[in-house]
């Protein structure tokens, strides 16, 4: 068994397509209202692949998740077909079947079972697919391929997008080096649990689909489903990851200590996805961490992290650049976590501002100046316990309000 | 035992002091930064009276909720004192002597017991309050106390407020006229549980104290709990109710018939006072009824209208008159409640959108004029029950962003 307890994953370029075995393709198939840019998508590897997924829990899942989750049941995958521009959610019968329809006409195109096919979608949600677009997308994609084609794809899965998301790692262990990459699209309607946000990772290393699976859920819980826009959650949402083996070495089951290092992996590229979600985030002209720490559970930071950064109010003070700890207390009070009103500690963008639940003197205009950056930390101690989380959002603008009043009018 | 099983109560002019016995004043005192405006009010009572009071549920309580919930116990009130401009939140044991200072004072200035004075106050958090100016203040407005005072008391209350919310309406029981009036501020960080709320009833029906805390707590659960506009809740909300007896007739007790009329009454100032709240909400352009029937329960019904009058998608939607009732089903899907995906039915502004969870041909055009209205109903049937619920809230523009990212600095 090779020594895995010291490794570091190094960043490589080629996304979806950086790991073996994987070819990609975007084109432009006119979906979208208005018809311009790439909006169809293929992820193809060489051979069926262990493969797992993790869905929205909004209870009106679209056509494709439906469809996508049935096919992931028997753990193998050897294509993902995604469109942008039109959700094919609430659409009824005829929507999944829009959705079979679209995984079989990336079957024929590939010449792969239809059985190994995933389907996803993102847009507009309520209005029927149009298959004849998306059925010829669909072939331009298959004649596109290529093992260079993670760029593309990445970039014909944007909605409101301002840019095109993907990153991967590579880990050495012992004879063998593993690559795992991904993309992602989102950020409106991003929270936990996935809203709006799509998410495809490939590996070479040669993972079970059980172990596939185990990775995936751990790494989407301290990941995707950290991050938040708006509160919001979508009814498309997925993350599926597909294992080839291209890369060599024997079998990669659960419990196997090489499964750590390839965990580590995709819990770093998941995490680069979630923090660009979060950076993008519509309108949002900075990045906010917050982290909870001396919670009384896990959980209890948790609960008052995410309360904290979907608080619009607190979202708004950050976009004012006012170190408005006031609005934290708030948060942090009516988010049902364990709170000592005589004892919490907030700092903003380094600065501490509130100590023993009280105000402290700081120097406002250098808090605020520090709040400008691309970056914000928000930091509450609770001084109750062990508990910590970390949760990524972005503040709350103008712009926001401008690209959803206007989004589909 | 007087008829009442048939009443309605008629609306009067007067606010708190629309019923007998009652005076009021509002003076500027200064607290506010920059010092313009009204911002200390008082409302007494000709009597030791009958009281109840509910209180935010926020762990980070502000010193006059702690205060003013301690002083309740006994149910007995003869004044309330209220401050804008400064929340005495987040100040510690400091706040609290603050608060009980705000409370002697008035207790003096009125001559009658410290026991008998409840206080309340609304600003910015974690800035210690300016005791000298809201002391003289406190005896600036009992030298202006006024039984024509409640306009000037409800204004002086406001924060963000754009226009004072007073009402009040009269019913006849039997041989008694019996009156009820209210004020409230509030349009910022509003939502169930009452957020930065602040309500202040009065009635000269003989109430007991237990009568009116029934009375109290089921009108505020329909009313001021149904409000929300961005989902924050606040440090320092309080509703309070004063029963003085002053237009006379026997004891009410719970459970005498006569408690029915009253009430109504109390239900009908509250209603009116909460959607005023809801229509004043920050930057709000439209006024938003969200209901909710065919619900597995009413809790799913309230689950469902709450997430959906709280989703910044949906928001930001009605003010850009977009009947784009996705975002609702998206909402409804992931608020927690039962939803059978085939058989919602969604109308926007009386336009139905979405039937058996799936578009219906519309005329968009037609639809987005219909919400071009000073208010919107979204009504949602989800046949799969009998649960049904009503939230009030307004739709989202640049104009809470412009409020709130501006409030402090």
């Amino acid at each position: 068994v090779a020594d895995v307890t010291d490794f570091a994953p190094t960043s490589v370029p080629g996304g979806v397509t950086a790991a073996r075995g994987f070819s990609a393709s975007g084109v432009a198939a006119g979906i979208r209202n208005g018809g311009a840019g790439k909006d169809v998508a293929l992820i193809v590897a060489d051979r069926p692949s262990a493969a797992a997924g993790v869905f929205t829990t909004n209870k009106v899942a679209a056509a494709p998740v439906v469809v996508s989750r049935e096919t992931l049941v028997p753990g193998v995958l050897q294509a993902i077909v995604v469109n942008a521009g039109n959700a094919n959610a609430c659409t009824g019968w005829r929507g999944l079947e829009d959705a079979r329809a679209m995984q079989a006409a990336t079957a024929e195109a590939l010449g792969v079972f239809t059985e190994l096919v995933a389907v996803a979608s993102t847009g507009v949600i309520g209005v029927r697919l149009p298959l004849g677009l998306v059925e010829s997308g669909i072939s331009d994609a298959a004649a596109e391929l290529d093992t260079n084609g993670g760029a593309s794809a990445a970039e014909a899965i944007m909605t409101t997008d301002t840019f095109a998301k993907e990153c991967a790692v590579r880990v050495v262990v012992g004879e063998h080096t593993w690559t795992v990459g991904g993309m992602a699209k989102g950020s409106g309607m991003i929270r936990p649990n996935m809203a709006t946000m799509l998410g495809f990772i490939t590996t070479d290393a040669p993972l079970t689909a059980t172990a596939a699976e185990e990775v995936l859920r751990a790494a989407v819980g301290r990941t995707f489903n950290r991050v938040t826009v708006d509160g919001d959650t979508s009814t498309n949402d997925m993350v599926l990851l597909m294992a080839n083996g291209a890369a060599g070495g024997e079998s990669v089951e659960v419990g196997d200590p090489r499964l750590e290092p390839v965990a580590a992996a995709l819990e770093t590229v998941a995490a680069e996805l979630a923090r660009m979600i979060a950076r993008d985030g519509e309108g949002a002209t900075t990045f906010v961490e917050v982290t909870v720490t001396g919670a009384a559970s896990d959980s209890d930071a948790e609960l008052a992290a995410f309360t904290i950064a979907e608080s619009p109010l607190v979202k708004t003070a950050v976009f004012g650049r006012d170190p408005n700890w006031g609005r934290v207390a708030m948060a942090l009070g009516r988010s049902g976590a364990q709170v000592d009103p005589d004892r919490f500690e907030i700092a903003v963008a380094g600065v501490l501002t509130c100590a023993d639940g009280q105000a402290v003197d700081f120097d406002e205009t250098a808090a605020s100046a520090a709040m400008d950056a691309p970056g914000v930390v928000i930091a509450v101690d609770m001084h109750v316990g062990d508990g910590e989380a970390t949760v990524w959002t972005c503040d709350l603008s103008y712009d926001y309000i401008r690209i959803n009043a206007e989004y589909r009018t």
